[in-house]
């Protein structure tokens, strides 16, 4: 197909399609003439996951550069999931990270095989020194619920991965579900506080009264 | 105290408290001299929730004064929830949802009372969306599950919140741990895909060789 047949096909425009051309993350399509190339099925395979990655995951090019060559080599699934985790996180200055918290993750994953360098358990410990900076102590057994959590979603992260064919199909899977499962869980997570705190009414405590909000008041059954 | 003594208390720069001072998200200590002023634990408190916000949460000094704002006052704990979600939501472009994926979005969180154009329900649908958009399918399963987490993280944001004695400390809790608890969530999700995924090893199917990276090899057990 032509490369507006790619945007056609997609939605995706056709200078966006030409950007990521030049940046490496298509692959040019075989020339049909001086002016015009061709583009076949894994051209648009390649164009919605790299969409994903850019629109929607907020990866750099360079990390998509590097997700998507990752998806292409031979290397163990294992791997590609490390390459992807690496894109999808944001990197952690060793200065936010304390050495109280580096333990509190250990304590809270005891019995998992990580690398202590990682990126999970480097966000994990730079996200609870930073609460506990903060002012907010006696968190553990809310951490420890986390961990618990956290292993579910993994469960079926992986789960998800079984149901896919091919090596590539597992390999996309991996990066996509990497990469957006941090937003789906962020809005599923919103949605679920949503619905628990109008359900168990939290009362202001205290000599604060309720505001007169008219909107609040629908909370408050 | 004196501002430097702020500065010794928390390990936060000078010139970043003059930052807050300014921006209006510290308020200004009582003048004890013309060149003077000085800040009681009221101050301290405040300058540890600021800098959690922005520093590691990435809040802009725009969404940090809105949610300091939101602590400060008289309002329902339900309602500074709100505040905190959205200020801690990239927000969504509408583009990016689809009328499908909002009622996957819909079907997951059955029965749960929220907003259907509240920060999570459009955070959660634009993942999907995206997701589906890059070639995945098959996915409800999926998706079911993170719900399901989504709903064991949220019951635990809230009996966090029942060990907070007074409002100040609740409100306190519920922006941060709606600002860090993401991370906290995607760092130990991370960990966990790591543990799992090296202990039920993932065979790349198909044609493709495993690499002979030794690195690889440890998890092929």
């Amino acid at each position: 197909m032509k490369i507006s047949q790619l945007s056609d096909a997609t939605g995706i425009p056709l200078a966006t399609i030409k950007m990521y051309l030049r940046e490496g993350l298509l692959p040019q399509g075989e020339k049909s003439s001086p002016n015009q190339a061709d583009y076949g099925d894994e051209h648009l395979r390649r164009l919605k996951l790299v969409h994903g990655l850019l629109r929607v995951g907020g990866l750099s090019v360079a990390a998509a550069r590097e997700v998507v060559a990752a998806v292409e080599s031979d290397r163990f699934l294992v791997d590609i999931f490390g390459v992807a985790q690496r894109a999808a996180s944001s990197s952690v200055d060793a200065d936010n990270v304390t050495p109280e918290a580096i333990a509190v993750v250990q304590t809270i994953t005891a019995g998992w095989h990580t690398d202590p360098r990682g990126p999970g358990q480097m966000l994990a410990a730079a996200s609870i020194a930073a609460f506990e900076a903060s002012g907010q102590r006696n968190a553990v057994r809310w951490y420890e619920r986390y961990a618990e959590a956290a292993r579910l979603i993994a469960e079926a992260d992986l789960d998800l991965l079984d149901t896919r064919q091919t090596r590539a199909e597992k390999a996309e899977t991996v990066v996509l579900g990497t990469v957006l499962g941090d937003t789906l869980l962020a809005g599923l997570r919103r949605s679920a506080q949503e619905d628990l705190s109008s359900s168990r009414y939290i009362s202001p405590s205290g000599e604060d009264q309720p505001s007169p909000d008219p909107s609040a008041k629908e909370t408050h059954s």
